[in-house]
């Protein structure tokens, strides 16, 4: 059996629902330690289970090169999302069939880090330092995940030159497709408060609907950008509107609704929300923006180079530089150092009976291998 | 103890949530016979409590004139709304508190059907011919109800040639209010299907929400009329956007939403339905309507100055021709001759604490007994 398939099996087989703290990080550390790695391990949050403050646990490990070299880093998750139904064998019980590997976390991200791991088994220690940026809430609020380690190694002073991200992000044949950013995200949540009342007395009420169809028709007309060299043109989708009135003949006291905006670094998070509150309060409104990520963007350059032609060389596929798709903790580390997303084919992710090619599991380890040893020498 | 509030307590100690049947019939039954009407009562509909064709019953009583004598009908209900809960005594225990008799059906209207007992009580046999058209299903879906009633009075041969509905129209006193008509009023569902998908991708996906705005806003900015000598302008209300979807990332698969439209005799239930379903279908959505209730108008003339005549008599007061607020039943009647609404207050109607002012009891018997004199004559 391949390295990587092993331990991939390993990580798969620790149950690891979001947010996951102890036993995958156990067998991890066990992984590491032997290849020369210092794991320091700590966990935050301390509210009870299913509450956003529920506990986290991260995992930073390092194995320093010589005085002055470089520092690459894999970056990545370990926590998963609920398998949920229906699955034919049990998620939590890695199972081969044919030419796949079936469970929660197959391609979505632990097949990957099984990759990491078998990889830097073949990245000679003098090559330079080599860390691990583990936490077990990417799938989560993700608060007290990659947020935390960062501190962490800001605190430590063991910051990263470059950093990959193991997300899966090859669509159709594992190399297909790198992530070079992604696109911030924003839901903001609209109200207009009117007066309820009866339809046959409308001069008593205050129908707030006519305000909220015209702010929501306002917001869908808004032109946000056309798109710049790497990211397609920012984009807003009304999601809910929500004013529920079992009676027939009750005009309505409130009117909710909520939108979601993906955009492009033409824009902020605090951009947008200010655009979008101006248009609600000309309506008579109010909007409460969440800010879910800022977007970012690692120029095309000598990293993404590296990725491509370890790609290449073990897949014969050039990857597309993308930024397309939703949010990763990418948009944390890019504060850090230049970060790409390279990993899995993402077909089976989030879904039931995920699953991984065996096949692509050693060759995403190789492709890791390569991409490191290029990293550290800084070609 | 007068006669009208001593009739208006055993109608009200009979429970008689919509829809209504046995004990508030035998009751009404018992005091018309003496006065010495005919009674002929009936029940529609078989299906289980609760569903729209719960049984109802219907009470038509005549007492008749010479040949060729003309014939008034007093019409009304004596189903009640439910009466929720905090009331003060019990709802079907009529209590005397100062000088308000308080009771579900106090106002709306078991409390006009007293008055018309105690009215026509006063009217001499030989004045002419005198109706009752009482059903127990009017503040429900009045499938069964008054229309039931207005095919057994054409299978009798015996439709009124003018007819007093006795719904609550006075406002702030007895007497400053009749109703010569009322609005028509169709709720229409509307939906736009799309498909479903998540924001990041919505080339995969089809937002409902952008042509259900557009649909809103155009039916928002419809002009329907600018009212009539008789009625105020045609309302459109949107009472619901029901798009609920708690997922932050999920583009819905479907919107709906349902508006109210009240509208006056410029228009009909099937026009408006038209009028809407082509907005609707613009814009790639559907539309179902259904119509609750056609517009009535019974010209001032005639018989809205008899009533007139009689209320300033009792009250000074001239009442106000309206023609706004909800339907009622006089919309069906208005079919077979001239209608006009006339009852007590209509501030506690349909409220916990119903109550009507004793005093008004009385008053409103002795304008009932002038509008039925007068009809009969027809003067
Ligand atoms: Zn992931
Ligand atoms: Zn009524």
């Amino acid at each position: 059996m391949s390295e990587v398939l092993a331990i991939a099996k390993r990580l798969m087989a620790a149950p690891s629902v979001t947010p996951a703290t102890g036993a995958v990080f156990d067998e991890l550390e066990a992984m590491l330690v032997p290849l020369g790695f210092a794991v320091h391990r700590f966990t935050r949050g301390d509210g009870p289970e299913g509450s956003e403050e529920a506990p986290v646990e991260n995992l930073f490990a390092i194995r320093r090169g010589s005085e002055g070299s470089k520092h690459f880093a894999f970056a990545g998750h370990v926590d998963v999302v609920p398998p949920g139904e229906g699955w034919t064998s049990a998620p939590f019980e890695p199972e081969e069939r044919g030419e796949l590997l079936y469970g929660r976390g197959a391609v979505d991200m632990k097949g990957a880090i099984a990759a990491m791991v078998a990889a830097v088994a073949e990245v000679p220690a003098e090559a330079g330092t080599i860390s691990f940026i583990i936490t077990g809430d990417e799938e989560g609020p993700a608060l007290h995940g990659t947020r935390a380690l960062i501190d962490y190694m800001r605190e430590q002073e063991v910051e990263p030159d470059l950093c990959l991200v193991g997300e899966p992000t090859s669509v159709d044949r594992l190399g297909d497709m790198m992530k070079i950013g992604r696109r911030g995200s924003v839901n903001i949540w609209l109200e207009v408060e009117g007066t309820q009342g009866h339809v046959a007395y409308p001069h008593l009420a205050d129908n707030p609907l006519p305000a909220m169809v015209a702010m929501l028709s306002d917001l869908n007309n808004l032109h946000l950008d056309e798109g710049t060299d790497w990211f397609q043109p920012s984009n807003l989708e009304i999601t809910e509107v929500d004013v529920p009135n079992r009676a027939h003949n009750v005009i309505p006291a409130t009117a909710k609704a909520r939108i979601s905006i993906r955009f492009n670094d033409k824009h902020s998070g605090a951009s947008l929300s200010r655009k979008v509150t101006e248009i609600a309060e000309k309506h008579g409104g109010k909007a409460r923006p969440v800010i879910s990520g800022e977007p970012f963007l690692t120029e095309p350059g000598d990293f993404s180079s590296m990725i491509a032609a370890a790609v290449e060389a073990e897949t014969g596929l050039v990857p597309e530089a993308s930024t397309t798709g939703g949010t990763s903790d990418a948009r944390f580390l890019r504060a850090v150092c230049p970060v790409i997303e390279f990993g899995l084919t993402n077909a089976t992710m989030h879904k039931r009976d995920e699953a991984v090619a065996v096949h692509d599991l050693d060759t995403l380890a190789r492709i890791y291998t390569r991409v490191a040893l290029a990293a550290l020498q800084g070609t």
